[in-house]
C-alpha cells in the first residue's frame, strides 16, 4: 500500500487526484496541502473532491504530515515544485512531478537531485499516451521504408489555441525519428488547392476543432491494401491523475533517480 | 425489366458498369459499344467484365442495337455523349450521363435536349454521396446556429493531387448555404502555429492522404455534450456503376427532362 | 429572453441544466426549486452548479418564483412531475418534462394536460439524438431495398447493464419502420460461431462495454462500393440540459399541446 | 534482387502476388506456374494479371524453371504444398507458404522439412495484422490488471460465414495470454438483453457484418479517462501478397528453419 499526498489538493488537478487515489486499491490517500492561510485549511479532502467524508484533511504545510506519506504528487507550479523536492530529498520522500513550464534553468535545478531522491517528472502522465508513442515506435521500426504511409490527425476542443497539438507533434516525432526521419524536413502540415501527389516520405498532419473533445489522436500506416491506425482518446482529465498514481506506486519501490513514464510502464528501450 | 446498353464498355468504368447491370435483378444488359475500329468488337462482354460468357456482344455502332435498349449509360468524353445524346433524341432513348468535364458551351448544348430526352446528368452517381449531402442539409437546418462547430475530415489515396476534395468542398458548401454562409467567408483550410481559438462559424476542413484509400469523407457537428458524424467511404467504382443503374431504372419511367441524383433518390426539396 | 427556473436544482442534472441556461444568451436563469426542507433552501443556484455566485437562489415551493418564470424545466420523478404540471397548468406556465419512468396511467394524466399546458415530453432530450432519429429516417426511405446491409453498433461504459441500449434499439425501429420492417422479425442481437452469411434484410447490432464511454452510436448501410454511417457521440449530460433549454425557449411561443423533440427541431414529418 | 516464381499464377492470388512482385523494386518475377494440362500453359504472366506482357510465361512444371528462381511462393492446397516443400529441399530453393486448411499429420510433414528448407509459413501474411499483433501483446502487457476493460469489434463482408473472424479470435488470444488470462473463461461473445455490467476480466468481441467489407479489427483498451484503440483495415488481399513478397525477400538470406511473419518483421520476442 502505497501512502499517497496531494499538493495543491483544493485545485481542479488536486481534487481529480484525490479521485484516482481513491480508486486504486493499493494506493491511500495520506494527506493533501493547500496554499498558506487558505480558508480551505482543515476541510476534508473526500468533501473536496465530491466523495463525502473521509477524515483526511487539508493542512497548509509538509511538516504536518511529513510522517504520514511515502510518496508526494505535485501538479502545481516551478518554484512550488522545487520547493517539494528539496523537501523529500531532506526527509527521505519520493515524489512525482507533472509539473509544467519548467525554463532551462528549472530544469537543471530539478535534474541535479536525480542522485538525492527516487521522482517521476513527465510533461503528459497518461498512461495511454506514453503507451502510444512506445507502440509507434514498435510500427515504425517493423514497417520501415516499406512503402506506408504515415498521416497524424488530431482533434481538440474549440477553445485550443495552437496546431498541431504539442501531443501530436511527440508523435511524429516519435516515428520521425524511428525512420531515420525530422519533422523539419519531412513533416507536412497543410494541404491546400493543386499540392501535387504525397511523396513518400512525407508525414502528414491534420487538425480538427470542435466542441468539447477533450483530445483524440490518431496515427496511420497507409499502404496498398492495408491500413494501421493507433488512436488515443483521452475524455477527462483522470487520465493524467491516474498516470500519476501509478507513477507513485512505481517509484514507492525505486532507488533514487529520475525516471519518467517510459520507465514507470516498462516500456524504456 | 430495364434494358440498359453500356458505351464505352471496354474501359474500367464499362466493365464495372456491365457487373453492376449483372447484379441489379430489376436490370438486362442489352449490349455495349467499343469505338469505331476496336479488336475488341465481337467480343463477350461478361468475359470482358471477368464475369464469363453472358451471349451479349461488343458492338461500334449504337445504330446497332438501338432495338434492343431503352436506356444508354455514358462515362465518356463531354463530344461522345452529346453525339449519343443526339442519337437517343432521335429513337426516342433516354440516357444516364456520367461524363465530366464538359465546359459552359457543352453544357448549355447539353441542357438543350432537356424537352426532348429524359436525362440524368450528374458528376457523381454515387448513391451514398448524393443521399449524404441530402444528410448534410437536414442537419445544418435543425442544428442552425446553436452552437455546433462543423468540421470536414477527408481522406483519399497518395496519388491525389488536390485538396480538399471537389465531394469535400461540395459537402462544405451544402451545409454552409443552408446556414446562409459561404465557403469564401467562413471556410478554414488550415491550421498551423499559434492560430487562436476557433471561431464561431467557420467550417474546417481537414485532409488527409494515405495509401490506396478510395474516398472516405465525414462531416462533424460538435458542440459540448455531443457529436454528430456524418460519413460516406467509397470502397471501390462500384458505387458509381451501381447509381448509374439505379438512375437507369428511375429515368425509364420519366418524360423529358433533364434530372439529377437528388430527383432519382427523391430527395429534391 | 425566455425566463426559466429548474426543478431539483441541486441534482445532477440540476446542476448542469443551471450551467446549460447560462450558457444560452437568449436565456435567463429564473430560480430553482430544491425538495420542500432541505439545508440548500437559500443557496445560490450559481455556486451549487460549481459556477460562482448568482444572485439567485433555490426555493422550496414554486409559489415562490411563480412571478419570475414562463417556462418549467424538469427532469425529476413522475409524481413530482405531474404535480407540477397541474402547477402550470393553473399559472399559465409552460415546461418541459425530461422525467422518465412513468407508467401507463402516469402516461394518462400527463397526456390529459394536452389541452390547458403547452409542454414537451420526450425521454432523450439530446438534440443530437433526435435529429439523427430524422437523418436516420431519411437515409433508409431513400436506400430503400437496394441492397444496403444495415448495422447499429453501439458504444457505452462498463456500468451499463442492458444491451443494446434502448437508444441502439430505438434507431433500430426507426430504420425498421422506414423499410417496412420489424426489429421482431429482422433484428440479429448475436452472431456467434458458424452463423452462415448475412440474409438481406436483417438489421444487426453490436455491443461494446468499456471504460467511461458516456454513449456512442453508430448505424451503418454498407453495399457493394461504399458505406454511409450516421453517429452519434455523446460526452456528457450538458446535451441533455440543452436539449431541455432549447425546448423551453421554442414551447415559449406555442399554444397549448404536448410536443416532442422532433417539433421542437422542426423534423416532425 | 530475389527472384521469386510463383505457384498457382492463374488463380487471383496469383495473379495478385504477381503485381506485388512487380512492384517490389528488391524483387524479380522469375516465373509462374500453373496446373498441368493447364490451357494457359505459355500465357504472359503479366497479361495474365493485367500489366500487359512482362516477357515471362506460364509453365507447368517447376522443373522448367529451377534455375530461375530462389524462393518460391505458394497459396495453393496442403498437397501441393508439400510436394513443392519436397522440391525445394532437393534443389536448394526457400518457399513462402500462404497456404491454409493442414491438418495435424499435415502440419507434422510439413514441420519435418525445418531443417533442410529455409521457409516461412504463416496463416495471414499480412505485415499489418502480424504487426498489429506485436502491438496488442506490447499494449497488454504495459497496461496489465490496471483496469483497461479490453475489447474487440471485428466487420466483414456480408458473405462470411463465421463469427467472430479468425483474425479477430486470434487478436483476442494474444491479448488474453499477456494477460495470463484465456478466450475460454474470458471471452464474452454475446451481450443481449439485462446482461449486468461489465466484468473486469473479461475480454468482450462485437461483430457486424455488413456490404463489401474486406476486413476490419480493432482492439480496445478503455479506462476512466481514456481509451487506447489499435485497428487494422484490410482493403485488398494485396495486403497479403505484399506480406509474402517481403517474407520471400528476407528467407532468401536465412539458413534452414521454419519462420513466421513475427520472424520476418523482426517482432518475435
Amino acid at each position: 500500500m502505497t501512502r499517497i499526498a496531494i499538493v495543491g489538493v483544493a485545485g481542479r488537478m488536486g481534487r481529480t487526484l484525490v479521485n484516482a487515489v481513491q480508486q486504486d486499491p493499493q494506493a491511500s490517500l495520506a494527506g493533501g496541502s493547500v496554499e498558506p492561510g487558505s480558508s480551505l485549511v482543515g476541510a476534508d479532502l473526500g468533501e473536496l473532491a465530491g466523495l463525502g467524508k473521509l477524515g483526511v484533511t487539508a493542512v497548509d504545510s509538509l511538516e504536518a504530515i511529513v510522517d504520514d506519506f511515502d510518496v508526494l504528487i505535485d501538479f502545481t507550479a516551478p518554484r512550488v515544485t522545487l520547493g517539494n523536492l528539496a523537501f523529500c530529498a531532506e526527509h527521505g520522500k519520493r515524489i512525482v512531478i507533472g509539473t509544467t513550464g519548467l525554463d532551462d534553468d528549472e530544469l537543471a535545478e530539478l535534474d541535479a537531485y536525480r542522485d538525492r531522491v527516487p521522482f517521476v517528472f513527465a510533461p503528459n502522465m497518461s498512461v495511454g499516451v506514453n503507451l502510444t508513442l512506445k507502440l509507434l515506435q514498435t510500427a515504425a521500426r517493423a514497417l520501415g521504408d516499406e512503402g506506408y504511409d504515415i498521416e497524424v490527425v488530431e482533434a481538440h476542443h474549440r477553445h485550443k489555441v495552437d496546431a498541431p497539438s504539442g501531443t501530436a507533434l511527440k508523435m511524429g516525432e516519435v516515428v520521425a525519428e524511428s525512420l531515420g526521419r525530422t519533422l523539419k524536413e519531412h513533416g507536412v502540415f497543410e494541404r491546400v488547392g493543386q499540392c501535387g501527389p504525397r511523396s513518400d516520405k512525407e508525414i502528414g498532419f491534420a487538425t480538427v476543432r470542435a466542441g468539447d473533445i477533450v483530445g483524440e489522436h490518431t496515427v496511420m500506416f497507409a499502404t496498398e491494401g492495408e491500413r494501421i491506425e493507433i488512436t488515443h482518446k483521452a475524455s477527462s482529465r483522470m487520465t493524467f491523475a491516474k498516470g500519476a498514481v501509478r507513477a507513485a506506486r512505481w517509484v514507492a519501490e525505486r532507488p533514487a533517480g529520475r525516471y519518467d513514464m517510459q520507465d514507470v510502464l516498462g516500456l524504456a528501450d
